[in-house]
């Protein structure tokens, strides 16, 4: 999709942003690395292996029920440290503020992001903050990039899946969309939806310390996991069967949902896994997913299969299949 | 300067943001590591040394004569890790865009990252993009971090400064600054002022190889050169004397400086480095820089003495002396 201008779609995370990163990013910025598409890169330094990612987070609103701007931001990029593999250790933020901007909204935000890397355990060791007049940004942007140490056994990548590979998930689908969205659209439900932002790498160390089969991890953030598992079936050439009425959704979340007109498959997630592992191992990673805080409602969700190579497809109720694309537009913008 | 909202000043890398910094960012995300205040963080990985930094790019306008927020998003965090001593190999970009973006401006920008990476000899590992609605940002905004590697025998840090040391610059102030202001405000000089945004790993590493006298290196980019040896005075607890007849600065800037009632050693750039050498190696690294493409014009502008610690002093022409401090205000607004 080559339009002239940038047009919300091009941020979703769907089919419009994998168009401009082909079109316009790889083709220029091409190397071995980056090609690979994975949540985090590889590096390698006489021997150590470090994941290197970023993100910027442009989330409206800041605040939000169960998190804000601030620790989404550790929480992201930590997330995707961890969905390689790695012990995220050291982060660095990059600020950019709107004139006007609270200085106690300022305040609040940074100590969110101290306790949340805190949590998470990584220390946030430099940072820059650029102000912009007002009009010329909304509030706070921020950026984290992080490194992380991949232990010498592990290898978990987005190629990595194999047909009979069992899908796993931690816990229900569309929390953290749905939290925000409620909160920018000023609707309330009767029971308050809370964004499910959290630093995912201690649930994922217990996995892999577990299992040596875990051969995908892959957070559902922007365009949700009906987005994440089709760049998963395309990255390892493999066929992914989702069965409909195993995926988890919370009632409340269901019910915005379907007032809102969206897909619980196409809601971002901040603080979901979906794994892929062997299907010896798979049973030992859900007991273990299970005994961790952030894992207590994992289940199995489907497998990869042979079949349909590159495609999703969802086995329905009444034995019906449809095929589930990519987010192909603008859904939710600036959700993380 | 605790005020209740965010000024331009904040962002001018002044007084206003060290206080912010001191008041803000450092209690909440203190680590022993991040209050080192270097241009990059030092860390260590199972005896590999690594630099780390990062840097957000808002420069107003995006284009300007020399460069533009692409390549200055490269060689911005390129010069961070080079201040360190380190050798820059990778880098991640985070792109803000505002809805409405040309994507012919941004091919051209990507494509100017990518060419000022591969003269940098960097990688661009990571990549994220977010969009966000018309006039909730300005046209474009990049996040870049950066790693690199420093060779065991290199330690070169802002801390490191000592009595006698001989202070050197590789050109003349003031480039950079003039260039995007003289763009944003549709000036013209009878000469074109061109930014000097360039690269400096590779002036930096000659200089290392010729001398492991080297002490402190630093980039003067936003508060310039004045701010730049303030910091350093105040973090290796010497007192700085610069040679007012010594400053190198061109005849155009300086009558645009002039005409625009700024101070060259105030205003911003972008391919200079401030260097701080024992003085027994001082001509050695002079005559280094000078066979260099990037530092022709170097020249010996000053030296660190015991007088006045964490002051620099300008010794002027008649005979007299007065104290330079770093910037108090906003000078330039989105220069980088």
């Amino acid at each position: 999709m080559k339009t002239e201008r940038i047009q919300l779609d091009h941020g979703a995370g769907g089919r419009a942003s994998q168009d401009l990163v082909a079109a316009t990013f790889i083709p220029a910025l091409a190397n071995p690395i980056l090609t690979q598409l994975n949540d985090s890169a590889l590096l390698e330094f006489e021997g150590v292996r470090l994941a290197m990612s970023t993100d910027s987070y442009v989330v409206d609103p800041i605040f939000f029920p169960g998190g804000d701007i601030g620790s989404l931001a550790v929480h992201g990029t930590v997330n995707d440290l961890a969905m390689r593999g790695a012990q995220p250790l050291y982060l660095t933020a990059g600020f950019i503020l709107e004139e006007g901007l609270q200085l106690s909204d300022l305040e609040r935000l940074v100590s969110s992001m101290a306790k949340a890397a805190q949590e998470a355990g990584v220390q946030v060791v430099a940072a820059d903050t650029k102000v912009v007049e007002k009009g010329k940004a909304d509030r706070i942007f921020i950026n984290t990039a992080g490194v992380g140490t991949i232990p010498p056994e592990v290898d978990v990548a987005g190629q990595n899946a194999r047909p009979g590979d069992v899908l796993l998930i931690n816990g229900p689908m569309g929390d953290h969309g749905i939290a925000v969205l409620s909160t920018r659209e000023g609707l309330s439900f009767q029971t308050a939806i809370e964004s499910d932002s959290a630093a995912l790498n201690g649930l994922v160390a217990a996995m892999l310390e577990a299992s040596s089969k875990v051969h995908v991890l892959r957070d559902p953030t922007r365009g949700g996991v009906a987005t994440a598992l089709n760049e998963v079936a395309k990255q390892s050439g493999v066929g992914i069967r989702l069965e409909e009425s195993s995926l988890p959704v919370r009632r409340e979340v269901n019910a915005a949902c379907e007032m809102l007109g969206l897909d619980p498959l196409y809601v971002a997630n901040e603080g979901k896994v979906l794994v892929l592992v062997a299907p010896e191992d798979a049973e030992l990673v859900l007991n273990t997913m299970r005994q961790h805080p952030l894992g207590q409602e994992a289940c199995i969700i489907g497998e990869a299969v042979s079949e349909h190579p590159g495609r999703v497809v969802l086995q329905t109720g009444i034995g019906g299949r449809r095929i589930v694309d990519m987010l192909s537009g603008e859904q939710l913008p600036r959700i993380c």
